[in-house]
């Protein structure tokens, strides 16, 4: 009766009823979660400018750095640029030449492996595949029970076990900043939570190399192995941004040779917003990004040829009337689309990010998401980072966004799941089953599907709305609150082996009483 | 400060000021709402299926029509498929042959011109072009200030006004119900309100030839054009559902053929619900759907060969446990991306809708509504039905859902416009202009731009936390709330000719005082 002709057609009222199988509360469709754990992407990329214009603004990101450079904080790197060929010049000022920076894309993988602690954990990233990964870096939580507040640490071990339940999250990441941790020992504590809360790949800050360096040990004790086995192989990750325009900084040009030489994954995303640290044209701030991505993937290769990284964007447009940034907007959009198209021209897997700027947990935060889950997706994006749980641009870590968002994340799981288009599924003999005017109800063509033929939705409520009025007129912002609850109940921890988890403590607790590390900045 | 390195490089906050030409608080940035008047969708469309996988459900289609038929209740087209070359049997069963629909596809125009009562009303469906139509059908309506009840005339021609008032919907529709009409007198009524509160396209119900003769009059006599300038061009639609499965009813074959002879748009739609009115599979329910719109499609070009008609498809599945209508989901997505091949397949213009199953104008109605408007619009339709303001599955109008679905599909118009990769928008000088770690707030490159760079949201909150809660802590449906009233009272009647206005009154009041018409059924 939704449609206008149905009106039209007068006493043809559509038909709803229960199904005998359903009447008993519980789910009528069995649990497919295992899909959710390695996606692939099975559409066709989009494309938002032709190929020759993405080449142009390739070319002409290298004559940026053969012409103006970007100045390197950190001499260790200026030291590996110059010993590669590189120019120095004036205040501390790089210059790449185009053959250094296109042999480091010869050595820059294509395709990445990232282990966890079990085999069904492990994530590709590159080619057709997606991997989400949750939000990363804000220093507040917000929920529906005590509103926003500064983050600690049992409510980031809150979010790491919500992130575990979630089969369609496929790693951790820094979902809310832990204040009441002393800086110096918040990376032990945190690194021993991701390895014992969960067994999904762990995010480890590139904040100076003493720390690294402590996050990295604690990873490999827990994951059992040589150092020579965690240095072949992707264990862990981290995001770096550069300072843009044209400038990198002393703690990420670190952590990229940190990371590099251990073999790790670095996630280079300049964090051009157009308008402010980046032109306020598109086409110029994706030209910014490309240009201090590729300084970044060039130092992470001079350190380690081979070394994986991520070419990472993270461009979108500001607020011209208050400078503040804007995300899912539509200049957003098509720059997601010209970033994956950057991205594939030199041949690295690509990351996108679900991101909104709105306050609060509610309708904007959706649309604004929603824009850039369907832009990275549809883009071709092999990581979507700050997948679930993002608020406030960024600034604000939210349980019941991260159901929103999950919920939105398993229908496009669903969405990359191959249409059946067998001569069954197109169903002519189930045509011949049911009488013209008639249902499909009972035909046997859906007898024999209809537990597992549709999505079950872990959010969404399609009640009438009567009964949704009776069960209390609940708006879906607070129903997230109740199913991040269930999923906490729900969650189940992952073991440890009992020898690494020893050994992991007897490596926090040493390195506590060390003193443990500061941040470097 | 958003992203996790931002938090790695410590001392580098991100800036956000204030610029000076937007401390008036008036919008920086000038009205361009020209550009949505007419939309072209630059996006290559998504395809879900192989060319030959459709061209095989095509055919499967055409062996329903011969092996299966479909039951066709009205004599007068059973007349028409006859006197064609059909064959009839049993049950008033009709089986078209191949050839009897391959003539019709043949005559069927690929692009059709729509006309409304100003020439920047016209609009293009088909090839590229995409047009937003809004809700049509709720017999409800729910606001903010009321909650939900049944519809009356006044809550209609509040539709009507906010769909004339934002450029970037593109018709008019029955966007509520006025139960407070009576049943014989409401066409003309509400064709009236649609030639004096609006010169976008109407929409003419189906339900009855007196009805629509009628409300073709009105639309012929506001637009002072002769009978036979009115044949000649389409300036009405409507939306037509076959009662699926394989049943035309007889107020919608009638329908069809009323358009058709009067040169009238008709969106033939099938309803075919997948797991209730249609096979539990996607690729089944499509087939069906394609079926059917076949044999609406057959009797529009036998009644008048050439007429416009649109291939329309309602597809999405229902919640197994219930039976009710799903949408924005998995299967809905699969599904938009094959009806658009299926439509592309047979050369017609195609249809989709912006669908949600949603109780409320809440987060839920956002992610489902977002699935259906990216489905639709990177799988290539040319009308987007239902576009804003629809919830509940359809069963009611909501005017806040309908500003968040504005927001949203000017995001997406924005989005269609091509992106400037000329030199100067890649922007080497720009990037001249500035110093590293500076910015680009006063770059002379960004102050020539800057007013017009961005989209400037008519909904979204982008003040910060704290100057968000100091204005109240607004949440986005409380926002709509406020922009709808705000577009009612900026609303601007567009001027009827004298003439035309006495003609469309003296008609209203003849056939008022004949009594009217009854719906058919």
């Amino acid at each position: 009766m939704s449609e206008v002709a149905a009106e039209t057609s007068g006493g043809q009222r559509r038909r709803r009823r229960r199904r005998g199988g359903g009447d008993a509360g519980g789910p009528a469709t069995p649990p497919r979660s295992e899909a959710y754990r390695k996606l692939t992407n099975p559409y066709t990329p989009v494309k938002a400018l032709s190929d020759d214009q993405i080449a142009h603004i390739h070319e002409t990101a290298l004559r940026v750095h053969e012409e103006l450079g970007i100045r390197v904080l950190l001499p260790e790197a200026r030291e590996l640029f110059a010993a590669a060929g590189a120019k120095i010049s004036g205040d501390r000022m790089v210059h790449l030449d185009r053959d250094l920076i296109a042999r480091a894309l010869e050595t820059a993988p294509s395709t990445i492996t990232l282990k966890g602690g079990a085999d069904h954990r492990e994530q590709t990233l590159g080619g057709n595949s997606m991997t989400f990964m949750p939000i990363g870096g804000p220093p507040h939580i917000n929920t529906l029970d005590h509103g926003k507040r500064p983050g600690t640490f049992e409510d980031l071990k809150l979010m790491f076990r919500l992130c575990q339940h979630f089969d369609v999250i496929h790693a951790l990441s820094p979902s809310v900043e832990p204040q009441d941790l002393a800086n110096e020992l918040r990376h032990l504590d945190v690194t021993r939570a991701q390895m014992t809360l969960s067994d999904k790949p762990p995010f480890v800050y590139a904040r100076g190399t003493p720390q690294v360096h402590d996050c990295f040990e604690i990873i490999r004790l827990a994951r059992g192995l040589s150092e020579d086995e965690f240095r072949a192989t992707a264990y862990a990750y981290t995001v770096i941004n550069s300072n843009s325009p044209r400038q990198l900084d002393i703690p990420m040009c670190q952590g990229l040779i940190d990371f590099a030489r251990a073999g790790q994954i670095t996630v280079m995303s300049p964090f051009t917003l157009s308008g402010a640290m980046a032109p306020v044209t598109m086409a110029g701030a994706q030209m910014l990004q490309h240009a201090e991505a590729l300084a970044g993937i060039t130092l992470s290769q001079l350190a380690n040829p081979g070394a994986p990284v991520v070419y990472g964007s993270f461009t979108s447009n500001v607020d011209m009337k208050s400078g503040a940034p804007a995300f899912g907007t539509p200049e957003y959009i098509k720059g997601s689309f010209v970033a994956g198209q950057l991205a594939r021209h030199i041949g690295l897997p690509w990351r996108s990010s679900n991101a909104n700027a709105s306050n609060a947990a509610d309708e904007q935060a959706v649309y604004e998401s929603m824009n850039s889950i369907w832009a990275a997706t549809l883009g071709g994006a092999n990581i979507l980072y700050h997948c679930a749980g993002w608020l406030e641009g960024g600034l604000t870590s939210s349980p019941e966004k991260l159901v929103m968002d999950v919920e939105a994340l398993q229908i496009m799981a669903e969405a990359f799941q191959p249409l059946d288009a067998s001569d069954d599924a197109i169903g002519f003999e189930a045509l011949r089953e049911v009488e013209p005017g008639g249902h499909f109800f009972a035909a046997s063509h859906t007898m024999s599907r209809y537990e597992t033929a549709f999505y079950p939705p872990i959010l969404s409520d399609w009640s009438n709305f009567g009964q949704w009025t009776e069960n209390g007129g609940v708006r879906t912002y607070e129903r997230a609150n109740t199913v991040w609850k269930q999923a906490l109940d729900a969650y189940e921890q992952p073991t440890l082996d009992s020898g690494a988890s020893d050994a992991v403590d007897a490596f926090v607790d040493r390195r506590t009483s060390e003193g443990g590390a500061h941040p470097e900045s």
